[in-house]
């Protein structure tokens, strides 16, 4: 399945070196003008690894086939691709017999009987641009409706932000997407440290989301929780989710944990949100809070024991370009997966009443 | 959205207090005869609260309806119904026009404009009996690949397991469902503590498949790490989930983090498991290792500050029968939506070659 | 696949000699108070065979068992069964190993390896009562929004109506379900004579619906013609369908096939109809115009070579109890299909914009 | 819903007067080495309108984006692109506040409440050029089970066929599709002199599928037959279908429309075909047999009175390219269509047993 959503459905193609990457937008509303300065900014923010990234650069301008009329959307597909302009296949002849430790390499070949080696193929980080069109996109359609979603870097190696999340943040200007910028410098200085040893950082994203309305999600196993999960741990290299105070509640009191309600002109608020503005997969209306973990990016400059495609073991030192970790890069991409899953519940609530 | 899965797809349907609740399970490949023991033998360890509940108990028989023919699976939907027996909604009409703090009472409101109050209607804890059903025809199914899933209480509240998952377990015999029995006696009596106060535990389960051949999963937005965040999120009370050393791999190294590969007669096997048996969305052969988060029940019995439906500020003291945490109750549910998870890719496979 | 619809869901289970048998319908808006009046209407309709049938005779009442509170839907699954009461399997057991002509049993068999021969098992027409469960509550939502939905029966047998539509038709009281009393009569006629001969006979269903508005349907694919196409094959015996002048139209020419637009009140409206309502996939507002074509029943009384499951060819003579047509029974099946097309587009057009 | 079938799915987008026209097959095998020649063979049945077609011609080139390595498929999508050279936009422009008569000018802008005029945009037939790839990728690998799938033209206007299925045909060399040639004359000098009259002609597609095994389909709703009748419908100007002796089963007996079975080496055979090569929504193993109503084109040469888009009643003459009947060119539509849905059914298969 290379479908993502439910009712707002993007089905994206594409290899890391192919002639390019795309994707098809199915259900999106009709009458919506893009903004095509926002998408561009918002997949600028995806290409800027700030003073950090030696990796490839494109220019990751979408090209766009269908779908619009004079720049509005009619209720047709939307398709785009975006070329892959920086291809040195060569750089990976050395790959085409070899699994590359903890990369997708060895499964690929386990479940399909074939691989295109070629920069990691379909699983390839190149694939989130084509997610982060169709997040703006979705992100443009929300902000109409008053819904701001902002992702940051709350850790980086060992450097981490204090517990909780930061309500109000002014973006701009940080090298690795943490929004405090003596703790955004000190993350920067051990990235420069560990690519400097050959080696590579994970990190920790946090997420505020305002204006969701309460009354978005599921119920049951397709919660809003449950989805906006999903969709993190869909994301290369994330490897765990938690809303609200997520795994700090297991050694919580009910209590404690519990958020009252109060009262603001008759509606019902939260006090607290150690819930992260969902209960029982709807959301309540306080904001948005959620976490996600993304290891360090496979790709080291060490070398490593490994086996090739005839299962004899040898050591392998990987060669080419990457980057000494997913962030600040991963920021837009958190942001659009958790845009398009909104839209699509933004959508769903329409069929309810 | 009352579907889980793709191919095995379960429908489930009722309310806490209706007289039945109960499922659909459609895409069960025929020819199956169903283990009715084993489906027994896990809703008795859904039922059984070790010594802590003592909230309601009913006898969970099954009851099936269709799609069997002579106890072996036809291929046609296999329909089947629970009854509530123990419903004693008089216990509820105090909660028919008050939000209870950190229960789906208010969103459910939000979303549909009517709900059943009556037993947490559609979002109590109830509705995961028809999960297990389902869940335990799926672990038959598995079992018979040579799948095996088991679930542990890895913390309650404060007490919790030295890091890591304990590969092999004996189960049987523990209190709250720590598989060490003097670190089960520590959580039980930390529960009773608890309970004593008039307040709830949270915990931590963690789950190892063995088993699963490479090649199960996919690679882009419903990897199968993706999924079991999904199915796990999905049940009530989960607030955070993490595959392998997850957030622990937020500030490990590249070089500490991934998982070299050695081969055994030819074979590539992972020597470390980071990962927790998946890479790329795509399992690796390695047992599947991860976890899940849970708050503590929300139903505590001290009185809270809350909102009615009329908007106005409350105190409220919830009554009637409450467990003191989802442990060990929420084993045999893990288990059952891993368990749906996994057949659902070992059928999703086949399509592939 | 046992689920019909995309947003208004039914997934139905059971066999023909089951305890019962039922439906999930999931998708349904909250906040509709089922008119069962109207639900029991449709389903008598359904029951009842004229003065024709000798066969089974259920009661029909279902049961729902979620999904409501004081009788209105609450957005919750909405899960019923009816019961089978009168089974009498043991009229079966001569069918347990031979393969009925122009039944399901053979095909059953080669695709699930296994089947339930009781009464046809999941083949039986006995399943059409769940559809029309859900079809009539689908019909009171659109009835709601000035949609009406009526199938009569323009042929049986050799005895048809003129050509055309019947646009405006007083029911009832009709023995076969022709409007037109003396060709009611006429039609019933020729069935007593067909079952007196121990054959059964065959006809073609019409139907009118009034007040759809412009812009239901989909463009490709999923065109409204060719959804109602899936849901007319979809029953049992469906053997054609045909919209507007359907086959008529292969042999006119473009300018006596068109219709041309007019315009009242500045909207444009066609002035023929020979496309039956629907434009490139989509609702006109004209009426919706269509056929369906059944092939006569099956179970004759005479006696047919055959083969039976040991692969030797002999001769058999079907007995137990069986209608000598699908007519009038099959109209409010019809009614009840197009209602779960149409409430399905209804949904989905509050998507678009 | 732009996306045709569950398991080989295919998602297509653009508009006729896009700068290309595309679609993304998901769900494809891996390890399939695409026949590109078949491809191309397909395509040019499509393009080639005999002698009778004045109308735009493009070179169909497909160009494969992703999902192929060395030729091969690799199990992630395939996606393409073909480009659309021909574009005379502006022989559209007098169309842009006009609703021609029986097309879907009218209801895309009540659907929409927006349209892109040009070529029809999304509603043009260029559109069935992409369902031909992919169809003709299902037939290369239905080709490979021994499934042979052959679409001719058994009526144009006036002129057709004697009753029947032809299940023997020798293709090439004909007019208009018809494969006896004396009849194919026939129908291509009526369709010169309809278009010489400014006018257009229907005709009905009749369709022979060798080699499907017995178990392909559905019991229920998405009968095989049902899914057929979508995919027809789902073409454009498709008005009618019929399986088997279809709408003159609705006027025999049940004795004379039965198909008896006999033994073939121990396997069950049927004697006759009335219904087509489905029992119960599942293939018996018979030839597939059906047949699809094709209305005249819409776009006739004659003025016509239609409404502009301020509600004007005005006569309206056509301009552009535009063919006299969709015969032959349908031909390989209704083939694709045909394959896609057979494969779809045969990956369906492989989960049942």
């Amino acid at each position: 399945m290379n479908t993502f959503g439910r009712y707002f459905r993007i089905t994206t193609f594409g290899e890391s070196h192919g002639s390019v990457i795309g994707g098809v937008i199915d259900g999106c509303p009709s009458g919506v003008r893009l903004d095509m300065a926002f998408i561009t900014s918002v997949l600028q923010r995806r290409r800027s690894a700030g003073g950090v990234s030696t990796g490839r650069v494109e220019d990751d301008q979408p090209v766009f086939l269908s779908g619009l009329f004079d720049g509005v959307t009619t209720g047709t597909p939307i398709a785009f691709t975006i070329a892959n302009k920086e291809r040195k296949s060569s750089d990976y002849d050395h790959l085409s017999e070899v699994y590359r430790p903890s990369h997708a390499d060895f499964t690929y070949q386990a479940k399909y009987g074939i691989r295109d080696y070629r920069g990691g193929g379909r699983a390839s980080a190149r694939e989130t641009v084509v997610r982060v069109v169709a997040g703006a996109i979705a992100m443009q359609i929300l902000g109409e409706q008053g819904v701001k979603i902002t992702a940051y870097t709350s850790q980086l190696g060992h450097i981490r932000l204090p517990e909780g999340y930061l309500l109000e943040i002014a973006q701009g200007g940080s090298k690795v997407g943490c929004p405090i910028p003596e703790v955004d410098e000190q993350m920067y200085q051990s990235l420069l440290q560990a690519r400097e040893a050959g080696d590579t950082l994970g990190g920790v994203v946090s997420v505020v989301v305002h204006g969701v309305p309460p009354g978005w999600g599921s119920p049951l196993y397709s919660k809003l929780d449950a989805r906006l999960a999903e969709a993190m741990l869909g994301i290369n290299a994330c490897k765990g989710f938690e809303i609200g105070d997520g795994f700090a509640l297991a050694s919580m009191l009910g209590s404690a944990a519990n958020d009252p309600f109060t009262s603001i002109d008759g509606v019902p608020v939260t006090e607290t949100n150690h819930s992260g503005g969902v209960l029982g997969g709807i959301s309540s209306g306080a904001p948005l809070l959620f976490r996600a973990a993304f290891k360090p990016i496979a790709s080291i400059a060490l070398p490593q024991k490994t086996v090739n495609t005839a299962g004899t073991v040898q050591s392998l030192t990987i060669e080419g370009r990457h980057d000494g970790s997913v962030f600040p890069r991963v920021l837009p991409i958190v942001e659009s997966m958790t845009a398009l899953v909104l839209v699509d519940e933004m959508l769903a609530q329409r069929l309810v009443r």
